[in-house]
């Protein structure tokens, strides 16, 4: 297995950080995003998403969603569990880490991307161009403080985002709350279960994956 | 079991045609989303995403992600398979159910979402308001159109978009295809394979759930 990766990228992070706590080392390929790398012949034909992470499986296959990589990992290493030990429990992982993704990373991305001078033309990740559109920076945050709140009130009630046991939504939240820092986020003061959980989370060793 | 529905839109419907290829009957209730209902006090409580579908699970527990519901329908109904028989094909079809939400049903429901007359104040679903954006309409449009080209580049290479079997990820895109007509966009003529595929999937008793 490969894996084409940036180390700056918040995606590629979140296999990084689900690889680091199941012990797997993946052979990496760093894609230079800031060069454009990802759009060139030799990339696209890789990937014609144009994104990272992709994951090369050995017989050929390209995957290139997060939840389909971890996936991948989790029923080729199983321990330890990042998705839960019952039905219930991994519908609750993918629960939590499709929310995490859709009422929290894609704000963060929209408030980055829709700003950023460099992305000019690229407000979406992919090989087709969208300009920017100003209102989504305003938008992403307004987005991203009501899912601090969410997951505030989530963490008032379990020790993990998707329950009493560390999953994959967690390391998709844990992105998520370090991708809003580019974007000169952080979490209010008063969401003292998010902050505690932040904390608790950030000294794991995967972390710094 | 019990699912949050609503016969008119979009999401549920993943729900209702991932249920009938298993022949599962759900116990239903309906919520009338032009009234309101999903904001209501007595929704609300029951998924504070105020969204449909949501499942309610026999514990009590709320699943409102079609991923996460139809995964766990998934295992406690196995057959007919709909996620794949290996770890390779399910990640496969994770990967391409993921796509069809990114690529291609945000986009529509961008369009559609940016300009109803009705949904002004709710450009995203969920209980924080947001404002239409208009540039979202044309933005949507062709990011979808862009994203029937990537379907029928895939449907050239498999009968069903994640491989030779017909898993969740036909059952999204399904739903993708038959939302664009919502905002007046179609498959193109010149696109024969997502047409192909669309015709032969349409015909399954399963598409009029």
């Amino acid at each position: 297995m490969k894996l084409y990766d940036c180390k700056t990228a918040p995606s590629p992070r979140r296999v990084r950080i689900f690889a680091a706590e199941k012990g797997i080392e993946l052979d990496k390929v760093e894609v230079n995003l800031s060069a454009g790398e990802q759009f060139g012949d030799a990339y696209r034909a890789i990937n014609p998403d144009c994104v990272v992470p992709a994951l090369e499986l050995d017989d050929g296959t390209i995957l290139s969603e997060v939840v389909a990589i971890c996936h991948y990992l989790e029923e080729t290493y199983p321990e330890p569990t990042l998705f839960g030990r019952s039905p219930r429990e991994r519908a609750t992982a993918l629960e939590w880490n499709a929310k995490v993704e859709q009422q929290g990373l894609v704000h963060i991305r929209d408030a980055f991307r829709n700003h950023a001078k460099g992305l000019q033309g690229h407000a979406l990740t992919g090989p087709t161009g969208f300009e920017q559109i100003p209102e989504l920076v305003e938008r992403g945050c307004v987005g991203a403080n009501a899912f601090f709140e969410r997951l505030d009130t989530q963490l008032a009630q379990s020790d993990y985002v998707a329950g009493a046991e560390y999953s994959i939504a967690d390391i998709t939240a844990l992105v998520f709350v370090d991708f809003a820092a580019w974007v000169k986020l952080s979490v209010p003061e008063d969401l003292k279960n998010l902050k505690r959980w932040h904390s608790t989370i950030s000294t794991r060793p995967s972390a710094r994956a």
